[in-house]
């Protein structure tokens, strides 16, 4: 169905360096066509456009995901997008975007959204995560390698969810959203942005909310996944 | 698909009072025939047994639900339920049943459970919420006024669930168990249990995780939902 959030795994998970392991890519796109994630030995940030997958890497590079059943993902969180919302609008920032989604939704304090973004980006500012050293190297240890670009007029896509307070440790309460730019040569997970001018601007609600755990995996077996809310607001903010 | 964890709204919402409204029963029953939860306004405990629903209430009187489709829930938890562990245990307390689950799902301590025992239960000890006063009473306030029965040398079965920690303010973190006697007479929330020898004993381990969220609900929409870790314990322990 359009408009349900599919999460493979638990944020928390991630904060734990769970991320050996996981499902083949190609059973979260049963899920959705529209997300992000990040890969095994979190390398690199992953977005989900239309149903193609990319990995955006720490060095700058973007590779397309040509073999989905073949690629593992630890995390990943998706919809099928079927924007409810739409309107064109100029960004100033991470903050006026989340006062615009609140101005188009003011009943889904406690719900999900789904969010796109099209058009030019007057600046926009990623990271890329570089991956783990070892295996359950915890997510707050693997951002502090992170590597960080900024863009300046390049047009692109944004990709991503708001998630409720309450679903904090499960996913990432607040908005979470990465970056590929039109000609599939930049991109990352979102620190900051500002329009050049007016974007397209879609948004859907989303009130059913499935999660799959991992299966026969030590590592999130092991897991204490005790809630970081400081360093998920750190490391995912 | 059997065994996948299917709840309708959060433990969060109930504790916040969140009860005038719900979905209708047989909603919930198209996700599960093994599972709990109560009804509109807190009044009673709702048991899921093979797919018959009753109403348990502090009056001691139990309803079996004839009309789902016109009876609402604003909370359940349900799941198509086939055991994929059987045993007979003798079962000294739920502290003692929670220790047989540890040994039967030793790489289950971040998944949920459903677990089912059948059999004669030497001492029994049951809530049943006697519902809110005023709309948006909070659990806490509700439980205050619980009604508590205790059985004796009663047959019947415990229909219930372990949810991991992770999920504290989702659901119940740890085991939240129902029972109703064979003769459909008594029953409540699960304070205390002993068996008479030995019980059947059903467990399933359970890795999908579906969420449905009050649409339209102002009372869902306007709740705090912040985690109450110690007060979910306190009325669901």
């Amino acid at each position: 169905m359009a408009n349900e959030l599919y999460q493979y795994s638990i944020i928390s998970a991630l904060m734990d360096g769970v991320a050996s392991h996981g499902t083949p890519i190609a059973s979260v796109l049963a899920h959705g066509d529209h997300g992000l994630g990040t890969f095994r030995s979190m390398d690199g940030e992953m977005i989900v456009l239309d149903g193609a997958v990319f990995q955006m890497k720490s060095d700058g590079s973007i590779i397309p995901i040509t073999d989905p059943a073949e690629t593992i993902t630890p995390f990943a969180t998706v919809t099928r997008f079927q924007p409810t919302e739409r309107t064109r609008a100029t960004v100033t920032s991470k903050q006026d975007l989340a006062a615009l989604l609140n101005r188009l939704f003011p009943a889904a304090r406690n719900h999900f959204l789904a969010i796109r973004l099209d058009g030019v980006f007057k600046s926009i500012n990623v990271r890329t995560a570089g991956g783990q050293c070892f295996p359950r190297e915890g997510m707050v240890a693997v951002a502090e390698r992170q590597t960080t670009h900024t863009f300046h007029g390049v047009r692109g896509t944004v990709v991503g969810f708001r998630c409720p307070d309450w679903t904090m440790g499960v996913n990432v309460a607040g908005d979470h959203m990465h970056f590929i730019s039109e000609d599939r040569q930049r991109g990352g997970h979102i620190l900051a942005l500002e329009t050049e001018g007016e974007v397209e601007v879609g948004v859907a609600m989303m009130s059913k909310f499935h999660v799959d755990l991992p299966e026969g995996d030590d590592e999130f077996n092991e897991a204490a996944l005790v809630k970081d809310e400081k360093g998920i607001h750190a490391v995912e903010g």
